[in-house]
């Protein structure tokens, strides 16, 4: 069944996992099924062991497949078969393509206010990276929504969005975060704030929420607003502590995995499968919402799996944003429920009618399925991947006054430093620095953090940083 | 100081009143001062006495003047003074040369899912009604926003929203509600269902939310999902019963003055004071939510002025949309803020992005401001106006089984029956027939409403009334 292709871009570890992951989705490969042996395989494709190893390792992570101690590798999924249509063919073959083909868009991307949106501080205005957004293509597709939709535009659209567009975001969950939820199942509202609020609703004010210490305010915000009982949980070095989140006696985790702001941290996969393993038990429901916060910003090895396609027991809600990503006057968030919460939103949340014109939802839906997304999302991390350079070289200039703690993800990361000049010449560049004692709780500042600082180059300037250095 | 023009068609009545209330807002008529008399003003313009009464009785009515006995007319104003360039001229003028302008604008309009938001019942499917909105007018000014703007769409805006939109509102509120409140406290949201949502994080959880009743559902919905305290107030002939509402104990009233839905009742400026009164009593602080609903549709006279242009103790929230004037899938409504309401909004809400996309703000508030709004609200007015006439001629063929109840406002009324055959006939028409008692919280249903109707024609078809009735 499965079939590489060596003049691909795309590694071959990669091409066998999702093909192998492909088959279990559509249902050619069942739950307990064995796998081909890693050694048959590698000979079968004439490829190393280890490529065999890595792919069979990864879906051993994402929890599609389970290692039986000498007797080999066995499927393991319980979600729903999805026909082949939908999966928009093999997605590496497609990933490929689109990556050959994408020479005519000019320019870079812009994300920009990604970070300034996490970081209150950062200037409001839009740098370098402003320009780099395919704003021709967009008003292409705006145009071409208008002519041909005419006064359907007009009419109204279901309560959880436009059909295009929550298909289009199912198939590129799928394609990029290795998830499939049905279109349904997304929800589509006007910025991650209005979601969050939405949830405390869906979910019950009877629940206590866990925010992440440190971590990011507006949710923090959100639920004293709502006046719902939440408390600030710790963080160790691998997320929100498990002890420390028991302790509590919440009943709602409301973390940032793929990337934790202020401190870079990712989670690790076993730490994902203690907290989906926390959800799992006690004698209250409980629930995940998992913030996927900086996904797209990986500088080394595939995004850790989403937390929402690890989960089999219907804990966890996953949130994202294209305000971010595309530009913060477009305010489209989504979040994908777990099958029973769906239930309760058509039940209790069914009257809110949706918060986002069909006329960007429309243009979004073509921006995504057209291929058009997920270059701009490559161009920046291309970019990104250029700067966060610089800005690490810029951070050697500073010899040993400067610690750097980074973990290869996202556009921000932590320093310990008692230079003061880094600030200086950081302000230079659009790099905007702030102490880690900001995005504590009141009381819980840790007495080691008096030098840390969170350095945030989404707004850097390129150029800037170049003529600084040289 | 006042001149009036006899080859408008507006009235010349309400161009005496126009030109008076414009001098108190800019400050040529200050408090205290005494108005021309009614006798000497009429000689002086060639006007009749009764064209001058009504125009000071109108000025009474919305509180910019008051009668002291025997000694003449008083201004009274303590409001902001407006330079003269913020009220776009003179209105009436301007409305006049508006009016003889929009020839070259095809069709109706569309209110359609007006009377269908209010009512869940009515048909999702959007009728004739769709047809008339000015599509190709919303369509060139996309383009032109598009193109004009350029990458400027990508830019953040203000938390409040665009500032061009929020000056277009405060503008057309002007000109057509008659009050006037700066933009910046114009705050634009997507739906109205967004705002009560914030507006119970801005007024705060410890108050007490009292609604009409019968009722629209949707803000009763919205109190129980955020579990706030929230009554059901009895109705009387004019609106909320103020006994009713002082011995609730409710801090809150969420009342829609302009027409109530179901019962269609226009609420008299003497209870609308007593309102006002009620809110500036009591030893905890009360707010008033004034929902505008249907003020644009008033089929006799000029529209009452809104309680908020009434209030001066900072008391009145305004809450109207665009949602159902223009397109249910064109989500953006607005309120307005009281002065020291918006210092708190500020100060707790400031956080929140606006959620409404920037380039659909963009594209409103030239709509707005060239006048094309106002345009499709007269033409709806006048097809309504039609099919309304349609409407009662269809009542009036049932003879005496059917007693009407309708109060020369808005797009739905109430009758009186036990004849099924209106039902039947209603539904070949696309009017809708709901019995009232769905609109009264539990038990409070009254007996004597066994065989009341709602009848609501937003989404009737002129062209089968036609053939119906002939």
């Amino acid at each position: 069944m499965i079939e590489i292709n060596r003049e691909l871009k795309i590694s071959l570890y990669q091409q066998i996992y999702e093909n192998i992951k492909r088959d279990i989705f559509t249902g050619r490969l069942c739950t307990g099924e064995k796998l081909t042996s890693k050694r048959r395989l590698a000979e079968q494709l004439g490829v190393s062991l280890i490529t065999v190893e890595n792919a069979y390792a990864q879906l051993i992570a994402e929890g599609y497949v389970r290692a039986a101690e000498k007797s080999g590798y066995f499927v393991q999924y319980n979600g729903e078969i999805i026909p082949l249509s939908r999966l928009s063919g093999n997605t590496c073959f497609d990933e490929a393509a689109r990556n050959e083909n994408d020479s005519h868009l000019k320019g870079g991307s812009r994300l920009g206010e990604k970070a300034a949106e996490k970081d209150e501080s950062a200037a409001p205005t839009i740098t370098e990276s402003a320009e780099c957004f395919p704003f021709t293509v967009w008003a292409r597709l705006m145009r071409s929504v208008l002519l041909e939709k005419g006064t359907a535009l007009l009419q109204p659209i279901p309560n959880g969005g436009a059909a295009e567009l929550r298909s289009a975001v199912s198939d590129y969950l799928y394609r990029v975060r290795g998830f499939y939820v049905p279109s349904e199942r997304i929800i589509i509202g006007s910025g991650t704030e209005y979601l969050y609020n939405l949830l405390i609703q869906l979910l019950g004010r009877e629940h206590s929420y866990g925010t992440e210490n440190p971590g990011y305010r507006k949710p923090i915000e959100i639920y004293r607003l709502n006046d719902v009982r939440s408390e600030l949980i710790a963080m160790d070095d691998c997320g929100m502590d498990v002890k420390a989140l028991e302790e509590s006696g919440v009943s709602v985790a409301h973390i940032s995995p793929a990337h934790h702001f202020p401190t870079g941290t990712v989670m690790p996969i076993s730490r994902r499968r203690e907290i989906i393993t926390w959800a799992k038990s006690g004698r209250k429901e409980r629930f995940i919402i998992e913030d996927d916060y900086d996904s797209e910003f990986r500088w080394s090895g595939r995004p850790l799996p989403a937390m929402f396609g690890m989960d089999d027991g219907g804990r966890v809600i996953y949130v994202n944003t294209f305000s971010q990503t595309i530009a913060p006057s477009v305010r489209i968030s989504y979040m994908c429920l777990p099958e029973g919460l769906y239930e309760r939103w058509q039940e209790r949340m069914g009257f809110y009618s949706c918060s986002v014109p069909a006329f960007e939802q429309y243009t979004l839906a073509r921006f995504i399925s057209e291929g058009y997304f997920e270059r701009h999302i490559n161009r920046s991390k291309k970019r990104y991947r250029r700067i966060r350079e610089l800005v690490l070289e810029l951070m050697e200039s500073f010899g040993d006054s400067v610690t750097v703690n980074e973990e290869n993800a996202g556009l921000h990361f932590t320093i310990k430093t008692d230079n003061t000049e880094v600030r200086e010449k950081c302000a230079l560049c659009g790099i905007t620095i702030r102490s880690i004692r900001e995005y504590y709780g009141n009381d819980t500042t840790p007495a080691d953090s008096e030098q840390v600082y969170v350095v945030n180059y989404s707004n850097a300037s390129e150029k800037r940083l170049m003529s600084i250095l040289n």
